[in-house]
């Protein structure tokens, strides 16, 4: 059994209010070197079964990012 | 200016139910081999100054993540 790790983004040029709002909380809370935050979506998958990757990948396109305003990464879990 | 990236998952003792919803829902889309799922949250900071992984750190510890109910890591973006 592999463990897969998807990532989802919201693609670059989409406005990611989430992340605006921590990166505007950040300065009251003493953090002045953070110039940047997005915010987006993690997953780990147990899969079963040859090519693990490969169903990860056509899980994620299916299911858990919209290709429309997301991106996604897949990457097998270094354990 | 160095990207961090920081995972926050749910401790494996707490109930997921995003992450539950998510695998009752795979077999009906003929996906039969992710034997569990569970979701998190995937944050890419942009840090400037030195100890940019530090400084992520104390961020995910006091705004990014509930340390009751989950766990976070800290890594350094590949690129």
């Amino acid at each position: 059994m592999a463990k897969v790790v998807v990532d989802v983004m919201l693609k670059p040029e989409i406005l990611d209010p989430q992340g605006q709002a921590i990166q505007r909380a950040l300065p009251s809370l003493g953090f002045d070197q953070v110039s940047s935050v997005r915010q987006g979506k993690h997953f780990e998958l147990d899969v079963t079964g040859d090519d693990a990757d490969r169903v990860a990948e056509q899980v994620a396109q299916t299911l858990l990012a919209n290709p429309v305003i997301e991106d996604f990464t897949v990457r097998l879990a270094a354990e």
